[in-house]
């Protein structure tokens, strides 16, 4: 794990060699060269060729041996057969860090695959840092550093960006240049052999020249060293992410791309969510937060002003608001009298606040200082047409709008709407630091965006909680059941296990004949429920091998014969232990769906539903990574449309939350003790208004 | 209703009148007279105004009583208190069509509204044809006809477009000049007194100049003659719509806006969906589908062929065709095997195609050969990223991409990724008539819309159905009730009613006594239900009004007295007529919901969804507009996300599909037939693997 003083060498070098720069301008390493003369790198630079050629006017190695030892960086552009070597040469010397540019590694299949994990174990034992391999290298525009492949350099800026794809990279800077936006930190990541999204997240989040984190990726390795880097970053800057390969096509086009496979999307979007990190939906979506969180405050609040001078674009910016988490509301009294006083009489004055036509780059100024001004407010939108008088003084509003922004603690966003005839008020606001789009949603949507980092940022420490449970006992369990080679728990050691974690479950007794079962019955007290019990059988309610509400000794007997006969019918190749008797859940209830998963990248995925057909058929499911705190817990149960039935909607019963959020918090603790067990499933667990009980449970032993 | 030929006197008239030009260039009259001269109008032009002083050079009249009589078109830029009288004079000569575009009507409260029905009122009775008032006016390129405010004007080109709001006509001139696209008809309808989206997509259906109509729309008044001729439209050339003012927000901005009310977003959607209209997710959406669809094939089927020199933008690509309906299928062998002959060897052969960043514009046409002559395959995305080689030349590759689409049926979209070193390729290709895109995302969209628009044209014909019924019957029953002041038709006579439309009711007796009620038990057989009957009690199933699955006298005798004992308690001031006995449902039965509610502006809005809480609380509900064909009906059964439940999944019964599609067919009858009924519920509906029954109903009237 690399610390933020640790990348110092990769990131502020005081000095670079470049592996494999020759006089041919085409050579990647020449390309490296002229880059980092071109940028105005102060440091020193040592090229190296095995015919120590003079590159660019410097004089050149003929051999690494003869670097200077310390040397910060290195800049590999070699064969990938030949980087190893280099690699090793290096870090005797030692250089601190080093970046691979070559390809030929992961993405080329097995061979070249086998050279990554070579390149990753030589970084781990020598200690050396290395960006790569696969990768267009890196930019840092306050030291005048482009170590990088890429001519378009970048001006300085404060948003730091990352990518595994070199792609997005090119179209990055592409965007910035065109766009008048700058880097704090431009990194190709490549095949991350070594260095990761959280650790690029790990030093971003201390880099003082950075504002707002912004990275394309495909694939997260250590998804749960992700989850609480990226926690701890975004609750100092915002972190806005785009990720490609959440369907099977793209994930399959992933694979191909880099070798990597994909995790489910679902756990992806839990991992996101939990960590506050922004998803970007596209491309262009990331570039517009990306700017709007370069230049402009967070909102206190999610009431938008909408100022505009036609009609249509208001409400598309309306509409849009309320898509989201944002409100339109009405002006204050005292603003709707003010805006009376000089707007026209077909004006609307709530909000949208629509000045018609006839507006001039006098009324939106008066028109900003009042909603400005008006406390209802948390941030502005202004939106502009080019039609009658403002037509002719675009420009007069764009400083307007700025001279506004100047005194405003409030994000005030732009959309002036048109090509040509607005494209010098557009540049004059991107220079003055106002985000300026062509149409209302992209807008909001930032609007939006911004205010959910404030939302993010202003909330209350999570509630982690801790509960008494029986570790060893539960190990025990689940040991004894692969020693005799079970793929999944029995019933009765799931049980047993599932109290270990003091998991509210019913009494229940194994009966290996009728008579012992009327016997526990009448002890349990009537009605009871039978099931089979047999390390076999694990479906049993699909099979028909589970009869509920037996009220008499007689029913009970008859469902004892019912279920053996039918058992040793269905399943010929089981073995029937008996049957289980069992206390039946409380009346009055409803049932629910605990279960987790281990997600191959984040680790276990616990996840909520209503029972029946909520999960599979509706998709009525909310999912959390582990370890659950509270408010996570809550979330989860209020989250699933279905929430209102076990608030007793429609004359319903309503149930012990409480009790439900308690039953998932231990099954996040479970899922987080015990990783020998692959999947676990509560189904169902029965809820009423005094508590629940888990009536049924499966887990797999992987 | 306009005809075709009745609107060319507006699109294309041989002399205009210009009522208010003035010799003041400030003067609406006088942009709009410098506009026709400015854009080449080659007919004759009529200024008129008070002192009859010259306009531009052109003799103006003093009075409209002077204008030549027949004169086609008048454009009307008076006051609004001024326009009536015009229109009257005008009327008069006759001129056969004008362009109002005053404001100060609809949009500026009542007395504006009432001038704009008067308006409306004098159109209707002097067959002259109005647009607007409050509108920018219109363009015709294919006469250089520039008969509007706006000074931008459009070359010729295939898209016609309207708009309600002016601001967007604007944004769309902007657009179309900065992207080079022309219009063939581009339309500012303002307020729509007289002339509407209806009548223009009637015109425009016909108009041989336009390929695709595109369109910016709040309200729809006339929902029921949109929806006819949207339809017949849709069947000749695609309709792509944006509405705003679909959330409440929006609503309440839009009706300050015009002063319309806007109808409910789910009764748009179902129309817009019926009609086969494309609907625009956004501005910017709107003018890329507009772009693809003036310059494209339609493809065979949904199968693309993604070409890439870059990983990152394919697996995005790929992500977006697998969420619309596009599906990323491998080549066939023999492409794979010809891929593989000039393909490097690190390269990606299945799809998305990916030639790595060695790809110079030759490889760029090899494999755009190969995958257009591969049958698999019905569109083609080429993506560029300038990096490596081919960044020395993309505009080669452009031309590449063109000479390809010369010889291919299949329709191309491109999207090179970058700024400035990509834009002149753009611009190449964009003249060439392939789009260009910025981003995959937006490229994906637009061939999912011309995939989906393939499907649409080549549908089969609808199946019509119309079913035996006693209108006469439904219709006295109706009046029965309003006579004698009920808002709600008592259980037995809605009974009866839907027994006039054929619909399956179960055999129900009116009984006064449990005596009778027994009686009448043992004559439709047990088990049988009871419920309350009482002209004042509508929510009998909240209230414990109903008793099911009764199977003796018995049992039957002690509901009977229970729900009418707890009636008289619960609800004091209600008659109690007695007692329904009714016959249960099937066993083995789903229930599911269809009811129906008036739009205020399409008219019955038929819904679908399963019993209990599908529908409100899980938003698991189907919708169309009535009338309904067979292949609607289908399609709001499979469409719900429950769907499979009917089908028998979990081991649950499969039920008779048939006689759930017939209901609704017959409900979308009733619905049709009887306006006076302006809601009906029948909740539940029993179905059955052998039919189905309507076991309750509710209507209103209205």
């Amino acid at each position: 794990m690399h610390s933020y003083s640790s990348l110092e060498a990769l990131f502020e070098p005081a000095s670079i060699a470049i592996i494999g720069a020759t006089s041919d301008p085409a050579d990647p390493g020449s390309i490296v060269a002229a880059n980092l003369l071109n940028s105005g790198y102060k440091g020193k630079i040592f090229p190296v060729n095995a015919e120590g050629e003079e590159v660019l006017g410097i004089k050149a190695f003929s051999s690494i041996s003869m670097i200077p030892r310390f040397t910060d960086l290195a800049v590999i552009c070699l064969s990938p057969a030949e980087v190893l070597g280099a690699v090793e040469m290096l870090a005797e010397l030692p250089v601190r860090a080093a970046i691979v540019t070559s390809s030929g590694f992961g993405e080329t299949g097995r061979e070249g695959y086998m050279l990554e994990q070579h390149l990753a174990k030589m970084a781990k034992n020598t200690g050396m840092i290395i960006l790569g391999p696969n990768c267009l290298g890196l930019m840092n525009p306050s030291l005048a550093l482009n170590a990088s492949l890429s001519v378009d350099y970048t001006k300085k800026g404060n948003i730091a960006f990352f990518s595994q794809s070199g792609a997005l990279c090119n179209t990055a800077l592409d965007w910035a240049n065109s766009e008048g936006v700058g880097f704090s930190k431009f990194i190709s990541l490549g095949n991350k052999a070594v260095l990761s999204e959280s650790t690029m997240l790990r030093y971003l989040a201390n880099d003082p020249d950075t504002k707002v984190i912004v990275g394309y990726c495909e694939t997260l390795e250590d998804g749960q060293d992700f989850l609480r880097v990226a926690y701890d970053t975004t609750c100092k800057k915002p972190v806005i992410l785009l990720r490609a390969g959440g369907t099977s096509s793209g994930a399959k086009a992933a694979s191909a791309h880099s070798g990597a496979l994909t995790g489910a999307t679902c756990a992806y979007n839990a991992a996101f969510r939990q960590a506050g990190v922004l998803q970007a939906v596209d491309i262009e979506d990331m570039f517009n937060l990306a700017h709007a969180f370069s230049c402009q405050p967070l909102p206190n609040g999610p009431s938008v002003a909408i100022v505009t001078n036609s009609g249509g674009p208001g409400i598309i910016a309306a509409d849009m608001c309320e898509k989201g988490s944002l409100t339109v509301s009405c002006p204050s009294n005292s603003t709707i009298d003010e805006m009376k006083s000089f707007l026209k009489p077909y004006a609307s004055l709530y909000n949208p606040v629509d000045m018609i036509g006839d507006a001039t780059a006098e009324t939106y100024a008066k028109t900003l200082k009042a909603v400005i001004e008006d406390d209802v407010f948390d941030s502005v939108l202004v939106i502009l047409t080019p039609v009658a008088k403002v037509a002719a003084e675009v420009e007069k509003v764009a400083e307007v709008i700025l001279a506004a922004a100047q005194s405003s603690p409030k994000p005030i966003v732009a959309c002036f709407m048109g090509g040509h005839s607005v494209s010098g008020a557009r540049a004059l606001l991107r220079d003055g630091g106002i985000p300026c789009y062509d149409f209302p949603e992209a807008a909001v949507r930032s609007l939006d965006a911004l205010t959910h980092c404030h939302r993010w940022q202003s909330k209350d420490w999570p509630i982690e909680v801790c509960f008494r449970r029986d570790i060893a006992k539960a190990q025990s369990i689940v040991a004894n059941s692969r020693r005799i080679g079970l793929m999944e728990l029995v019933e009765l050691d799931a049980q047993y296990l599932a109290s270990a974690y003091e998991l509210p479950v019913p009494e229940t007794v194994l009966a290996r004949t009728s008579n012992q079962a009327a016997k526990a019955a009448k002890r349990i007290g009537y009605p009871v429920v039978l099931k089979i019990a047999s390390p076999q059988i694990s479906r049993k309610d699909e099979l028909g091998l589970i009869a509920t509400n037996l009220n008499t000794p007689q029913e009970l007997r008859r469902a004892f014969l019912e279920i053996t006969s039918r058992a040793a019918r269905r399943c010929k190749d089981a073995y029937i232990t008996g049957c289980l008797v069992q206390a039946m859940g409380p009346k009055d209830s409803h049932e629910v769906v605990i279960s987790f998963r281990r997600d191959a990248q984040f680790g276990p995925l616990i996840s909520f539903s209503l029972g029946g057909i909520h999960a599979d058929m509706l998709g009525d499911v909310s999912s959390r990574l582990a370890p659950l705190a509270l408010n996570d817990a809550q979330e989860m149960i209020r989250e699933v449309k279905a929430y209102p039935i076990l608030r007793g909607a429609r004359a319903g019963t309503a149930i012990d939350l409480g009790c439900l959020e308690d039953i998932l918090l231990m099954v996040s603790q479970m899922a987080s003790d015990l990783p020998e067990i692959q999947e676990a499933e509560f189904s169902p667990v029965i809820a009423g208004p005094d508590g629940a009980v888990v009536a049924n449970m499966r887990m797999t032993i992987g």
